[in-house]
């Protein structure tokens, strides 16, 4: 393949290591491997792959360092794509829900699925200015890949979801193109996922400490269906005062300064977090969207305040019911978990929320963007240090 | 006290003629008897009743005339049952959505509709100041009646709405009593449903004239299903002026006082509609609070502005899917008609709302209440002949 | 590239009579003009520009005629935009609150609408598929023009809606570009409105008939508070058989085939409405949801259903209280006019639908698009002779 | 006045120790106290009273011991009143806006706060099945008490929420009577307010201890404005293992067995909890809906799931704006907090939420009722343990 665009000009400094690392196949490291403590048992990969059939893609932008130059860069963003049913997410449907806890954000396409009850496609992550080149980038995946619906036409509506990436990133500067949002979804995969400074999230600041992606999963007792369920964040949200990893109020006892620290306080929390939460449990639309509602108590666990400016959107799914497409003519048969069952789903959603976003600032590394900004990734010593404090380590 | 409470001691005048007509089992005038043109074809008795296991039960009160003494009378109101399952329906519960065009009302019990999918039993109607007790003598019949739930309780959420009759009722007087409750629901039944000023519908005021319930049902053509859907309505909104009959705007042509005249114009809209639609369709949560959507669309075919006084609360249950009660612990199955074929669902809950309305007005009669208040029925000449005068009856 | 893209390329036949007419200054025809009767008194020019600050500006692509050839063309699309505050819009936000009567479209920006109680920018409307590109598009007219916002950013989450030409339009082809966006800002004007087959409206269909553009006002008397309301829809819904215009059921009277006669008669309801309603009324973020949620009257006058495949979306805004904005860093003062005055608002909100829609259609010309697919125009003629048949002529 | 009912028969046990140690004066213990780490600062007696002009009552029905015989006792149950602007509540409404994180309960007049953004008159709290005696009880103080409104009449639309308190109650024997509800409204007062086992909290099991009624506020410095924020909780949901206090899993670490333990473990999570908001901060209907929003993320921070029996219902008002209602007939003058200076109070939110229910534990006492049915209070020795070993005690 000879497009360019995608080699990833690596600047100087701590996301050399990171990138490094990853090429040289050493695992990443994730919130469990410093001893930081979790409730409920995950899937294998710990990711929302491990709901059989999502499929994970990224698109990663970093390229020059130095002044911002509108257009020109630097460029620190990106895509990421989440396909419920892999490529056969078009075509076959899936049962879904959504939930704004603070809707100072963008995720298109919610409409629909708030009165279909279905979601028609993958769910794109990126940032807030590029949100409408991956939205139409999608229509046109569809029309160049799927067969027309039934009505002999390639209606979309694409989810689209955005956080906001400007103090590193020449978000001004719209380098996100519609190759971009392609590669993301023609690349996803399963198996783990690559977390931290990656596609949608690589600009992204969390709590005053580098943001990105991240991800979790929990698998059920067979008791309790045995079902699986993921998450996955793009996590850009928070003051650092108010971060608490494993209830611990850490962000007070981590010197560090705080990327917007020269804001007001009362308007620091300028980020925003996206949530997209899979299982392959029978769920209805309407119990979707009781599984979305519930990420705002795992917000709730890392200290969120969901801030005024915090766009704080979530979207949950459900891989069961492959017959729950409008393709049919006449009714179709599906499954529905009674929502007396669904308390264990809850619980993993809470979990596995709570866990995502420690990954996803456990992964990440330093960043420097546009006019020398720097953040701070979250340090490994000195969280194991003040959880170490407070007797919280698992080891 | 010794009150024969469900003696109807009926007074001298139109409230008369109507009781003795239906005791002397004169079939009542409907809308279309009046060759008044509607679209669609109605079930067997055109009424919510059409869906098989749909029961409508009344307890009438009228009680007294003349002046206004608070907690004697007179008595213009009563109590309206809806069984989506007969008497099982406390048991076997019923997917279930709601929506409110204007939500100057109460319909208790939507919140845990709108988060389960369930309607958990009946949906009542009765008056504004008579909601709680008929809502905890619900509560008590399902304890006196049903066995416990799984959890060994008898939790209760009832579904009980209202329409404001204090221009006709001693409404502060809080006449209606458990036992009215009960009545309405012990005495429920199937086929044809008293209309007009009965039941929870005694007391109303439609659009200047005498409201109170009207019914009225579909049947789809065996191509789209052969579903039917059924509506009902206690019609207590609008102005005179706004009221129009197969598209005419009739209540300009009649002449005739409306109840609310001394009111300033922009604010004599102080009615209500409460619409209660069922149907055998097997749809899912979310798509019967689409369904609950479309009755706004035949409320603006009768001239309706949803005045900021009009409590229009509407809800929508399926009878499809007996198996949607959380009874079940694990899986259930179910049957989902795709959205895509919904469409004659939602014309059919257009034109039976739009039916309903019409026939509460075409059945009701004049009634004197508190204070000798007077309001008017809606005249049959008056209203064919306008609608001759536009060449728009049927006959 | 070279394409002068601005330049309408009139092909033959109807649509050449509509640009021709325009052009030489000839009066359109309006609803009013042939005696159809509507409630209620317009503003001066009966348009949404009414609301004293409101512009609205189009971008009319039509080029090519014959085959479709995707990317080619023949184009029949466009770009319209509203801009409550002229072009200070950006800076100076809006109370506004929306609504989905049928949720089978895209309006992005409603989250932060919802959240927020605000609206700030314009209003964009174009066809599915080109709704990113304008979205991005209005982003970075935001960045060149207005200064950062308070926080030195340039946040933007834009409000842009659709609706589907791909009858009569290569919307895979995408032909909707940035600069047709900016074009339709930057021009946007006070006064009368282009109607029918312009802007966002060029390749719609409605009931049946050509649609597009419509607009309408009403100004309430003094003692109503005075307020001007206005009305635009971008207008593609229903099916010929449930048009009612006046009430009457003219779409069954009319001998016209329609564009979609082909397919099931339940999916035929392809199309969906876009409104935005604007008024000087002091309303809040609340009180414009409810005026929102009035235009389905209004839509239930015309005999629609909403159907599945409909996108019903509507949006209300406020030019009142241009301290609404979130520039302010203490509290500030803002008037509010009482629920209880509202009932005009809601009054005029149905009427002013009812006859954007109407204005709509009558100001469409016949067009044919894509494999010649041809469209005609509502006939002023037959449409005349039905009314009078049924009396319902003004004159 | 001879009413005998409200003679609280006091047991033997516990609750014995807590009604005498409130009659001898002795200042109850609460979170703080304790050494329990909380964030913020609160107001002068850090209750929901700090709000000026918020009055709280409560009846406490207590009464029989041993068997349950429905009808008659054992009674644990009662009645909290929470009035917005005192005994002027009725006809001097509030902004206000609600939110259900779980819709498993009941809050009477929702609708009409969510369509008016007005809360008219007081809130209260009940046990599930006496909602309805309440809701019409507070009908009838309102015609006894208040001139009618502008229209001449005394509609009303009483918000009235509940928890299930069946473990500990008869709850089927319908204990609550209309004098109950009117003596809560009667009694109301400012300054500190009863915790624990008192008024519509009195039956209530919280997190598998006892629960109850409990309340916490913030004041924010001046340069946020001053403005006071306060929280009243009746706490009745969650399991013993997600218990968390001050972040630490604390439930998991004091042996004590789960009131509920019999059951299966996902099925357990039978309370539910209601959260009253008030603030003097000017903030309108939508914002009042963010503020209630809010309320999930201090139930995140004590591990809450909201579990499908949860039902977890909040609504938030300001005491702000005094001609917020309806009566005025023309444009009010109102102020408004912009969005962008509301963080510091979502921050007051979430943790005067987390610190009322932790107040209400620690002001619980042990309970014994029907069938000898018995609820440990959350004993304050082994939390204290359990905090130290994780370095959490304040002192």
């Amino acid at each position: 393949m000879s497009r360019p665009i995608f080699t990833v000009l690596v600047f100087l400094g701590a996301a050399l290591a990171a990138h490094t690392a990853a090429a040289a196949g050493v695992a990443p490291v994730r919130a469990r491997d410093l001893g930081i403590p979790f409730d409920g048992t995950p899937g294998p990969v710990n990711a929302i792959t491990d709901v059989q059939g999502v499929l994970v893609g990224h698109t990663t932008l970093i390229e020059g360092e130095g002044k911002l130059v509108t257009g020109k860069g630097p460029v620190r963003t990106g895509v990421t794509a989440v396909l419920p049913r892999g490529l056969a997410s078009m075509q076959q449907h899936s049962f879904a829900g959504w939930f704004a806890q603070n809707g100072n954000g963008e995720m298109t396409g919610t409409t629909w699925v708030e009165e279909s009850g279905l979601l028609e496609g993958p769910v794109m992550i990126t940032n807030t200015h590029s949100v409408g080149v991956v939205r139409d980038a999608v229509v046109a995946w569809r029309v160049a890949h799927g067969p027309a619906d039934a009505k002999g036409d390639w209606w979309s509506l694409p989810v689209v979801a955005e956080t906001w990436d400007g103090w590193l990133n020449d978000i001004n500067g719209f380098h996100v193109k519609p190759e971009h949002a392609l590669h993301a979804i023609d690349t996803a995969h399963g198996g783990p996922v690559e977390e931290g400074a990656v596609g949608g999230g690589t600009g992204m600041i969390c709590s005053g400490f580098k943001g990105g992606i991240g991800t979790a999963s929990r698998r059920l007792p067979a008791g309790d269906g045995g079902y699986t369920l993921g998450v996955l964040v793009q996590c850009n949200f928070g003051v650092r005062r108010n971060l608490r990893i494993a209830g611990i109020p850490v962000g007070r006892e981590i010197d560090s300064e705080d990327p917007y620290a020269f804001m007001p306080s009362d308007e620091a929390d300028l980020g925003s977090i996206i949530v997209i939460v899979a299982t392959d449990a029978p769920l209805l639309p309407h119990q979707l969207k009781r599984i979305a509602r519930r990420v705002s108590l795992g917000l709730g666990r890392v200290g969120s305040i969901s801030g005024n400016g915090s766009g704080d959107i979530f979207i949950a799914f459900s891989t069961a019911n492959p017959g729950a497409s409008d393709i049919a003519h006449g009714p179709v048969d599906i499954r529905m978990l009674p929502n007396d069952s669904m308390d264990p789903l809850f619980e993993a959603t809470v979990e596995a929320t709570e866990e995502s976003i420690v990954n996803a600032m456990v992964a990440a590394h330093d960043m420097t963007g546009i006019d020398g900004h720097h953040v701070r990734a979250l340090p490994h010593d000195e969280l194991k240090r003040v959880l170490a404090k407070y007797n919280r380590l698992t080891h």
